[in-house]
């Protein structure tokens, strides 16, 4: 039994504090708002982010992040994106022992261009943790929370650290794999949303499964060269952290970022979107570092480009997508031999 | 304009039969089913096929092979892969001049192990066509006869006999790619359909998208191992007609695999499910298909063998499902560097 405390008490964070509940783990679910921590505590619910289910009375809330991570063996932080570097800089004025530390964040940072872990690893000191631990994969919090089977991946540089990680999470019915790609499975996880609104859109529009089928194909070979250009590995991108969360999260209505594009494919503008939405949609933000990334090591990414028209200068969804659909090329090997490295001659 | 048959009525050949017909052509749509040719003729109905769709007045159903054939400049061959040998055989007696040949039949024989373009060149004297084309792709039948986007490859030992089907078909809502990997793009909508009944049997057993999505990454590693072991490129099953054609099959209720999985995963048995369907099921025939060759070339395919067993040797639905899922490994890229030919140290 290992005590963890668990950084962010959405409904990723707090289904995943579920599962190391129920493996015996000692879990202290942080999060800021004291309404929150007191629901958790005095319900057992957590109903905004997982309606309608019980948490185990043994996970307990705290809104105290020092007391939260007192003699921790392990912190797992699961914050938005753009919550990173505040938390973590809290957490290196109040975390006095090394511990292992594991994020399970999906997103990179449209300002400095840094994947999670990299603005983790800047803001903390390093004599607090040995390696950093990445957990991704396709997860619904809400089947993870009912106890459906579900899949992941962790990933270190030191591949004894992401078997600690493993560890603590592994079980029946979550199942965790290493993958030793770390760049690659934080980019999966990360860029797979934008291609996730791009589905939505789609489906938003009233296109079929056809189309989005042939929208997320483009998109696997599409994040997948940003991922190379970036260091990552392109088979992890046809792993559980690339094609299997992109899959989960284009072809269900779980997804908030497929939720989100689906709006916006009906017609509503952005803003109306976003507070309809009422959570982070990670997607918009990856979308605009994407394209930011995109532009600094040239690399053609045509539906993260037809994306950006429509988020941040409101292009018509419909044009865009027809333009993704009609566009000029005739061998389907000019876009996969880009993304994937192989080579075909005519 | 050209003069095209395309031999069998099915939903998929109807609804190519309408896209020619969109595209000019002149199209002569052949069943041996003396009242379907009735109903497509008469009331421009194929009702058991395409349910409430209208077909097009100009689309003409024959019963007679010869003159269907007759002075036609291209053929598309779509029966089912049992009909392939007996349906080519016929058209080799009636056929008299060379034709562009183009198949959209997506299956492997199970006697003889054969694609079903080496079943079509072993029963059409090489007089009669000059490089055979395949065309496939992540396409339902229904949205394509809706006018949906769809996108599609062809694929033929020679590009130039690829890029003649390419313009018979291409339109603006009916995409063709070319690809050069005829044997690949051949096995992708063939090995999809097994793994589109695996995912059906998950979401038959009540399991969520977080097990699909892992099966069908698992699925594509394993379908690229086999596909690879029978000389096809393994970025083929990256594409259209390897992951996209995935995809569709296996999120989606249109697809006759996914709903023969689905029964079965809720318990009915394998006769119930082949008579409720009323359509032939390819998935059941390509795994016996895919078992046996995976046998011969010693080729490592877990999720087809789980199923083989429950299809063939009455085993419990639920517990192959939950082996595969709680299987021994624990790190992804043993599954993965096998799949793709990528090697990782660890």
């Amino acid at each position: 039994m290992s005590k963890i405390a668990v950084l962010g008490a959405g409904s990723w964070g707090t289904a995943l504090s579920m599962v190391l509940v129920d493996n015996g783990h000692d879990v202290r679910l942080w999060t800021h708002r004291e309404q929150q921590a007191e629901e958790i505590n005095g319900s057992h619910r957590n109903d905004r982010y997982l309606k309608e289910i019980d948490l185990p009375a043994e996970l307990v809330a705290y809104t105290d992040l020092e007391r939260a991570v007192h003699e921790v063996d392990a912190i797992l932080v699961v914050v938005p994106t753009k919550a990173i570097r505040q938390v973590a800089s809290q957490l290196a004025k109040v975390l006095h022992h090394e511990v292992t530390l594991i994020h399970a964040t999906k997103g990179i940072d449209p300002d400095s261009l840094k994947r999670v872990s990299e603005m983790l690893e800047e803001e903390l000191p390093r004599s607090l943790y040995r390696e950093l631990v990445v957990l991704s994969g396709p997860s619904h919090a809400e089947e993870v929370a009912l106890g459906q089977p579900t899949t992941v991946a962790v990933s270190s540089r030191q591949i004894e650290e992401a078997e600690i990680a493993q560890d603590l999470f592994i079980n029946e019915r979550f199942r965790v794999y290493t993958n030793p790609d770390l760049v690659g499975v934080e980019l999966g996880g990360a860029l797979k949303n934008i291609i996730a609104l791009g589905a939505g859109i789609s489906d938003g529009l009233g296109y079929g499964d056809n189309a989005k089928s042939a929208l997320i194909t483009r998109g696997i070979a599409e994040i997948s060269r940003l991922g190379v250009s970036m260091g990552a590995s392109p088979l992890t991108f046809a792993g559980l952290t690339g094609v299997g969360d992109l899959i989960v999260t284009c072809t269900s209505p779980h997804s908030r970022n497929w939720r989100a594009g689906h709006l916006l494919g009906k017609g509503y503008a952005m803003d109306d979107v976003l507070e309809e939405m009422g959570m982070v949609v990670e997607g918009v933000r990856t979308t605009k570092a994407a394209y930011r990334l995109a532009t600094e090591q040239n690399v053609e990414l045509p539906i993260t480009m037809g994306l950006y028209k429509v988020l941040f200068e409101d292009a018509n969804p419909k044009d865009v997508v027809d333009q993704l659909m009609t566009r000029g090329r005739r061998h389907e090997m000019e876009d996969l031999e880009y993304g994937l490295g192989g080579h075909f001659s005519r």
